[in-house]
């Protein structure tokens, strides 16, 4: 088994963040996006969309998309769920995991490939005026999260869930983004301060 | 149980094509998009997202985005499984479902909301040049999935799943984005015609 990782890219820190969170260590080998590794034959190969992360298993098996690789390692290792258990739980998480990957993720990594510098040749077109409308969308899902963090611990519950994880590498890519947080959303800073304390932010 | 659902919009549709492949049935109330009926207080108060569609609980928890909802379902009603079976399966159809919905269902929608007259009070600003730029990636994605289904007879495997619903959906919903079909994908079309004669591909 061989997880293809990339150190800068945030999609490929969901996945070390769950398995950090799992206790689960796979062999790495890392794929340097900005010297554009990903668009390599060798890379092709094993995901066409050329998009990282991936998880080679050990018959061939390609697995690429970061939260499809940790549903497999939640199968193969319940503890401690990070999905949910139980219908109920389960639907909430994935509502949330999506809610972020949606409203906030998507729109923070749109501003970063539609304006920064470094993503001239990687997003072709840059289309300025797109990342400006999905800038205060991110911010508008700040303020939601407000006021739902108001009420429990966690994104989608009082037990931590793949949606921290999402929210959380959402929250520190706003900094190459460029998204300036605002200033009086104590209950998001408390919750970032809290799952950033977590040995697994590391990763 | 109650799911309020509307009946133009493609998120919905997916929900519904899940629910008869179960062969389950749920009390439904209708709110129509295209009269603002889910930027209410009323529905605003079930979802503050505003998106649709979502299924409140006889508890009153509200599961918002169609897939949560329908992960919800599998769980309560395995049979026939369209999440996948074992840890390879679900992290397959899970990856084909994202895989589908990031790079073809996402950019067929993108034309849709930028583009389409219909949408100018509802996707604000509205910016073409977004359009143009992801009509391409669509057409490019249903290329891979020509190569891909040359291999095996659905979109994640041998067995029908919801990477499938995710696929029609989107590939119905060209025809209001005014994205031409490609002639020569033909394994795309027989994929299409025979997932669109199951009975579920009317809901």
């Amino acid at each position: 088994m061989k997880l293809y990782d990339s150190r800068l890219a945030p999609n490929p820190r969901r996945t070390r963040i769950f398995l950090a969170e799992k206790g689960i260590s796979v062999p790495t080998e890392q794929v340097d996006m900005m010297a554009m590794q990903h668009k390599t034959p060798e890379y092709t190969a094993i995901n066409p969309l050329q998009r990282m992360p991936a998880l080679v298993l050990d018959d061939g098996t390609v697995i690429a998309e970061s939260i499809a690789i940790c549903r497999y390692f939640e199968v193969l290792q319940p503890e401690p769920p990070l999905f949910g258990v139980g219908a109920k739980e389960i639907a909430l998480v994935e509502m949330w995991n999506r809610r972020c990957e949606i409203n906030y993720f998507a729109n923070v990594a749109a501003v970063f490939r539609h304006l920064h510098p470094a993503m001239k040749e990687l997003e072709v077109p840059q289309i300025p005026a797109y990342a400006e409308a999905m800038r205060p969308r991110a911010i508008w899902f700040l303020e939601l999260l407000e006021k739902e963090l108001a009420t429990r611990e966690f994104i989608a519950g009082d037990r931590f869930s793949v949606a921290d994880i999402t929210a959380l590498v959402a929250y520190d890519f706003m900094k190459p983004s460029r998204i300036v947080m605002p200033e009086n959303l104590d209950n998001v800073k408390r919750w970032h301060a809290a799952v950033s304390a977590r040995p697994s932010a590391k990763a």
